[in-house]
C-alpha cells in the first residue's frame, strides 16, 4: 500500500522538543513548559459538574449534526455579550474543536487545487490540513512592519481563499477594526472566501478583539472552547457561517463528523456561565505576560510585535542565531525551558524566531522568565 | 461566497423521517424508533465512573495525536481476545469515532480524483466523505446472490481503493474468512488499497466476524466504540494501519484533529473492561432480532440476506413499492414506526428497500414488530 502525495505533511518540530523535555523530566530534571499552546488549567468547575450530572441522567447518544440547539443559542448570545452583535443561532455550527471547523470550512468552500492564502508565520496546521484535503496553501509573508498580519495588497485575484487570525498564533497580534475591514473589502472585491480564526478571542490584554462578524455576514468565523474556556482536550468549538451556507455545512457535518462529542457539548454549555473562573485565568496570563516582557526587555530581546492577545510572544532571535531549532535545544538543555522554534510557523524564515507561550501556571512562567534571562544574558550578542 | 462543488453532498433522507417522527411525538403519539443506528443504551457504568473520577483528578488537556498509550495497548489486546491476533499497539491509532478514522484513512491513501469502490448498498457517509475530500466514489452494485457484499471480479484495476464492511450496514451480512481472503487477494493483485470497516464487530449472532487483520497486515482496519461498546455520542474509535504508515497517519492526526476527545479516551479505556454489561446488550439484540425475523416471516416479507451481525435488516419491499420513501412515510403515519428508506444506502435501487434497526429497547422493538406485521398484513401483495 502506498501513501498518497497529499499525506506527506510536515511533522510538528515542537513535538521533538516535547519529547526531549519529557525525557529530561523522566531523569528528574525540572523543565518549564513554554512550548505548549494550551492553558495549564482544566475545564471550569461548573462545566465538570454539569457533565458529572449528565453522565447519570441518560445516554449521551448522537446529537443533531449542527449541535444541540441550546448550545447554539447560548453561543449566539455570546456575540451579543462580547461584541454587541445580534447573531441568529441558526448560523452557529458546533464542531469537533476548531480543527473540525477547518475541515468543514475547507470542504464547504474549496475545490481540488484551490489556492488558499495564509499570512506567515501562522498556525502550522492550516497548511497541513489544506494539503491533506487536496488544496494548495499559499504563503503570504508578513513582517514586523505589519505586525505579522497580511494586508490587502497581498489579497490577489489568483487566491480562492484567505485565512486570518486575530489574535494570531504565534504572534499574539490583532487586526483592529480598520485592518479587518480593509481585508474584508479586498476579499469581497476579488472573490476571495475569507475565514476568520478567532480562537484566542476573550484573551485580549488592552483593547478587546474585533470579530469579523461585527463587519460582515459573508464570512466563516471559527472559534473554540480550547483557549479562553480552557477546554483543549475536549475537542469542542464552533463556526458561524453565512445563512445560505447553513444547509450545505449541515450535510457535510452530518457525514464527516455525525456530531461533535456529546459530553463536550454538555460541558461547553455550562462553561459559558463560568465567567468568573475564566476571567481569573485571564488575569494570570496578564501577569505572566508582564513578567515575561520585562525579562525579555532586560536581555535586549525586543524585536517582536506587542502581543495584543492570546498567550504567545514570537521573538526575533536573529541576533543570536538563524537555527532556532538548535537554539531551542540548547535552551532546553542548559536552561531547562522548553520553547518552540519558529520553523513550525514559518518554514522559510522561522529559523530566526522562537515562540514563547505564557499559558502555564504563574509560578512556572516566573521561573521560566528568570531562566531565559540568565541564558540570554550569558550569550548577549554584540 | 460560493460553496465548492465538492460540498454538494446528498442529505440523509432518514433525517426527514426523524423530523416527522419528532413532530408526531410532540403531538403525543407513540413512535417506535427503528430508523436509528444507535443502541438505546448509553456508555457502560464502568466507563462513566472512570470519567467521573478523571474529571476531578486533573485537566483533560490534549493527549498525544495517536491517542493515550494505555488505550492503544488495551485495544491491541482486544485483537488477541477476539481474534487470537497479536497486534503491535504501535499500529493502533485512536480516532474521533470511525468518522475521524475515515478522514485520516482517505487523506493517507488517496490523491485528488482517486476512485474508491463501495459495494452498494452501503453506509451513506462513505460516499459523501469521499466527495467532500475531492475523491471519486465508485458504486459496485451488489445483490442478494452475494449477500450484498462485493466480490473479487468487481475489484478492477481502475480502482485506487475499496471499502468493505462486515457486518455491513444496512444489511448485517458478513464476509466469511474465504470471501475476505479473496477480496484481499484481488486488491493486492490489482494495487487497490483496502479499508475494512469493522465497526459492528462484537455484535455477531452465530459465527463471530472475521477481522481482516487475521489475514493481512497490509490494510487499514477501522473500528469504533459506538456500537458494541454503546458509546455513539462520545465520538471515539480507532484504526489499525500498516507499520510503515504509522508516522504518516500520526502527522495527519496531529494536524487534522490534534487528538481524539480526552474524556472519551478515558471512558473508552474503562469500557473495554465492561464486558458483562455489553454482552447483556448483545443478548437484547439477539432477542430483538428473533422477534423481528418472526414478524417478517409471518407477513411474507422474506427477501433479505440473513443478518449475521450488527442490528439491521435490509428488506426488499419491491412487492409493495418502488418508492420506499413514500412507504416509510406511510408506515410512520399509519403504524407509528419510524424506518429508513433504502435510498440513503443505495441511490439507484434503494427505492425498493427499507432498513429496519433493532438496536432499540426490547419492549419497543416487540411493539414495533407487531405494528409492522399489522401494517403489512393489511397490504399483503398478491
Amino acid at each position: 500500500m502506498r501513501n498518497s502525495r497529499r499525506s506527506c505533511v510536515d511533522g510538528f518540530i515542537v513535538m521533538d522538543v516535547m519529547e526531549t523535555a519529557r525525557a529530561a523530566e523522566a531523569e528528574g530534571r525540572h523543565i518549564v513548559h513554554m512550548e505548549i499552546g494550551q492553558p495549564g488549567t482544566g475545564a471550569p468547575a461548573g462545566a465538570r459538574a454539569a457533565l458529572a450530572e449528565a453522565l447519570e441522567a441518560g445516554p449521551l447518544g448522537y446529537t443533531v449534526g449542527l449541535g444541540q440547539p441550546e448550545l447554539r443559542a447560548r453561543i449566539a448570545q455570546l456575540y451579543a455579550e462580547w461584541y454587541g452583535v445580534s447573531l441568529d443561532p441558526g448560523r452557529v455550527v458546533v464542531t469537533a474543536g476548531a480543527s473540525g471547523a477547518f475541515i468543514l470550512a475547507f470542504s464547504a468552500l474549496f475545490d481540488n487545487g484551490a489556492r488558499v492564502g495564509l499570512g506567515t508565520p501562522c498556525y502550522p496546521s492550516y497548511r497541513q490540513i489544506l494539503t491533506a484535503m487536496g488544496l494548495d496553501p499559499v504563503s503570504l509573508p508578513t513582517g514586523l512592519e505589519t505586525r505579522y498580519q497580511p494586508v490587502p495588497d497581498q489579497v490577489t485575484e489568483d487566491l480562492d481563499g484567505l485565512i486570518v487570525a486575530s489574535p494570531a498564533n504565534p504572534t499574539g497580534t490583532m487586526l483592529d477594526r480598520e485592518a479587518m475591514a480593509a481585508l474584508i473589502e479586498a476579499c469581497t472585491a476579488r472573490g476571495v472566501s475569507l475565514i476568520s480564526d478567532e480562537i484566542y478571542h476573550g484573551l485580549h490584554h488592552d483593547e478587546r478583539a474585533v470579530s469579523a462578524l461585527e463587519l460582515t455576514d459573508e464570512i466563516y468565523v471559527i472559534n473554540s472552547f480550547s483557549k479562553y474556556f480552557s477546554m483543549t482536550g475536549w475537542r469542542i468549538g464552533w463556526m458561524v457561517v453565512p445563512e445560505d451556507h447553513v444547509r450545505v455545512v449541515e450535510r457535510l457535518a452530518q457525514n464527516l463528523f455525525i456530531c461533535a462529542p456529546h459530553a463536550s457539548q454538555v460541558a461547553a454549555l455550562a462553561a459559558l456561565e463560568c465567567r468568573e473562573e475564566l476571567e481569573g485565568h485571564k488575569d494570570v496570563y496578564a501577569r505572566n505576560r508582564s513578567v515575561l516582557l520585562a525579562a525579555l526587555q532586560g536581555i535586549g530581546l525586543t524585536r517582536f510585535a506587542p502581543p495584543d492577545g492570546g498567550f504567545y510572544i514570537y521573538a526575533d532571535v536573529s541576533d543570536w542565531t538563524t537555527d532556532s531549532l538548535a537554539l531551542s535545544e540548547e535552551i532546553l538543555r542548559e536552561a531547562g525551558v522548553a520553547v518552540t522554534p519558529g520553523l513550525d510557523f514559518d518554514p522559510d524564515r522561522g529559523g530566526s524566531f522562537l515562540r514563547l507561550s505564557y499559558a502555564g501556571p504563574e509560578a512556572e512562567i516566573a521561573v521560566g522568565a528568570e531562566r531565559l534571562a540568565a541564558f540570554f544574558k550569558a550569550r548577549r550578542p554584540d
